[in-house]
């Protein structure tokens, strides 16, 4: 490995390492360290506190799946909250349902989404639309104070350590179901089950203590560890499992299809295993 | 990332780095660098030429995707060739079949199969069983020369370059057509996605010139490049989506299961693409 290389230790004895064409941007912000480097493998990623956020290579499948899995469970997604990313990927995947009326993006930091704008345009591009509104703001604080308001919340954060920390509370997926209307679900992003079972069994039961559905679904991130990804939905009444595949409106997407919703459910054993009521022990 | 690490440049522009708890083994065989070593993140591992080929940890995922979704495709599958596979893992799985009469593995380098009967036991614990040949000899001189013989072919190669390349030939897979029984079928794995697009365009291209039955499916193995894997299928007769998924016999396993199954042929859109028709590169 010669020249310049950008490294993410993604646990403390495993890394990847991406060649990188130009270093873009880094900044200190109020919350964190961001960078810009544009990689040869999946050209421009975000990485904050060194860690791999985004690339545009492959934010498709992250950005397809956290979106489109809930809005597609529930009938009439029309007021829709993405706690975090300040990328844009996530709002840019709402707004292609054109029952949305309110796509709100709660983010803490603002530089996140400045630098998005500037430095990743492909990922950006739905914040300008006219029914995105964003809120520079804690998304903890945010579900705290607001109830009955929206259909479908997206916790699109970073891992559960520092500032988001509080994002995978058992009080904030109380805050988040009273934030929901009567009949609204959420996902977030749960890690990997090859690193973080202990977490994400953890999250899992403490959704299932508030939410009559809990569901745990899969997808495949290169640039995460270990590539295979979790996300974890409360809902209050809809079952992504009850889905009519048929009836899911065409959208112009990568990886997400009526076909990929229902196989991202198709738990491998040792996923189940993951989920079956057992020791508990803290990773994160 | 200090200390002693073991890297695998999983692309020109892509590195994958684990921290070593002990280096077990070294060796130069007649065919490939060879090397055993003992990591914090998966386990042990085996590497050939610096690339790497298992891990205790995650081994399960890939070579039970590559043997029960073939030998669950055909009825009866009581003759199986495994090319390549030393580690014999692949062997392992397919010998869990109570139908399988004859395992015959075909390893050029008999280097690999001692040292993983000496540090991958998990691994190689079914090579000794009584149904198990092996013959350690050039994989693509076996199919030449043998007619009519197997019901399942597996094709568990290292990447396709090097002594691996006429693996992937068309005429390699001419030749495991003619040694195959006449409702024979066989799968190879065919590498990444997001890495070989065109590589995997060809494969299929020339498989489905070959054999009536041409299907691709995927399962996420963490330590190959960007995670999502191609698994190849071609078949004279059956046809892996129309398995009837109940009565698929139940076997221990941590990866695989009916519903895996059947959701490891629901391509993201993108992967879709690869399969149209278009332009060719060769990548590898």
């Amino acid at each position: 490995m010669q020249g310049l290389w950008v490294t993410e230790l993604q646990t403390p004895s495993l890394a990847l390492s991406c060649r990188v064409v130009k270093t873009l941007h880094r900044e200190r912000t109020a919350y964190q360290d961001l960078a810009v480097v544009e990689t040869e493998a999946f050209g421009r990623m975000l990485l904050l506190d060194d860690v791999i956020q985004t690339t545009v290579m492959d934010e498709f499948v992250y950005h397809e799946m956290i979106s489109h899995v809930p809005l597609n469970t529930h009938p009439h997604p029309r007021e829709v909250l993405v706690i975090g990313g300040g990328d844009g990927g996530a709002i840019r995947e709402v707004i292609k349902h054109t029952e949305v009326e309110r796509a709100v993006l709660v983010e803490i930091d603002a530089r996140v989404v400045a630098n998005a704008k500037e430095y990743l345009p492909e990922i950006s591009c739905g914040l300008e639309d006219a029914r995105v509104e964003i809120r520079f703001e804690d998304g903890i604080e945010h579900v705290r104070w607001v109830r009955d308001q929206y259909d479908v919340i997206i916790v699109d954060s970073t891992d559960p350590v520092g500032p988001a920390a509080g994002l995978f509370s058992r009080e904030f997926y109380q805050n988040v179901y009273h934030a929901l209307k009567d009949d609204g679900l959420f996902v977030a992003q749960t890690e990997s089950p090859f690193f973080n079972a202990a977490f994400i069994r953890r999250v899992q039961r403490d959704i299932a203590g508030i939410f009559p559905v809990t569901r745990l679904y899969l997808a495949t991130v290169p640039t995460y560890p270990g590539g295979l990804w979790t996300f974890s939905l409360g809902s209050k009444k809809y079952d992504p499992l009850k889905v009519d595949l048929q009836a899911i409106p065409s959208l112009p997407t990568r990886y997400y299809s009526p076909e990929v919703h229902k196989a991202a459910f198709a738990l491998p054993p040792f996923v189940q295993e993951i989920l079956r009521p057992g020791e508990e022990e803290e990773i994160f």
